[in-house]
């Protein structure tokens, strides 16, 4: 497994939540959840994935880098687009399965133009059939031309 | 699919992204990712999964609800402990396959007794055999006693 060339293998719950090792508890497809938020707001920017490989690149070079599981390939963020990640602070949770990082985002971190991807709000409320009929709400407009982008990564 | 019940299915990506539907892309296990911050602070609390019906109930009522897939059970944050979610905002990703959720936290988020499940950070700038011997920083101190609500449970 790639990630035993990285990493130690998980111990115990207790070493795993109270533990000062570095361990990643890497699921099935020998993936960790990441969350990264904007260091400034506090915004959650994107939610993806990391792999042994990926995680180790980040913390060597403080630069954010994933695993795409469509793609099945390791990336660095904004390789192509020039919209990197800075990462400010690493965090993991309680049982290594996630880590958080605090970050400087360049421009957006959305491929679709806007700076989170989480750009339209889920109205609360609604229940039974209703929720079928909820109608989502754009909250952040776009910071970036996503075409423009993508003629950047051609 | 028990999702069906509950939301339309996800259609093409351009809808996905730009669409007003609310059309969660769940995965082979019927999941998605669940981001939890501190609606005051900003820190991320936990991550988890919902299914279609932990999401639908966390719509209707406005708590939090998730799927716990290690025990495959639907579960109400803080139902036994009292650490409550209350919903402000819930936001969703792009491709609808990840939601973020400001939250009101009664409490602590974690289990081991602190606010938030990130309570370690991982050193950066470390890299090969050098990652294996890096060593947690505890940045969070417990605010509560999880063996006593643990009792609570019993």
């Amino acid at each position: 497994m790639a990630e035993q060339t990285f990493f130690a293998k998980p111990g115990s719950v207790a070493e795993l939540e109270d533990g000062l090792g570095l361990t990643p508890k890497f699921d099935a497809d020998g993936l960790i959840t990441a969350v990264a938020t904007d260091a400034a707001s506090g915004d959650v920017l994107m939610v993806a994935h990391m792999n042994a490989e990926a995680l180790s690149k980040t913390i060597a070079t403080g630069e954010a880098w994933y695993f795409s599981r469509s793609r099945q390939a390791l990336w660095k963020k904004g390789e192509t687009s020039g919209h990197t990640q800075r990462v400010v602070e690493m965090r993991i949770d309680c049982d290594q399965d996630a880590v958080w990082i605090k970050v400087e985002q360049v421009a957006g971190a959305c491929h679709t133009g806007r700076r989170s991807c989480f750009y339209r709000a889920v109205p609360l409320g609604s229940s039974g059939d209703k929720i079928r009929a909820a109608k989502l709400e754009f909250r952040d407009a776009r910071i970036f031309d996503p075409n423009a982008a993508a003629a950047k990564k051609a």
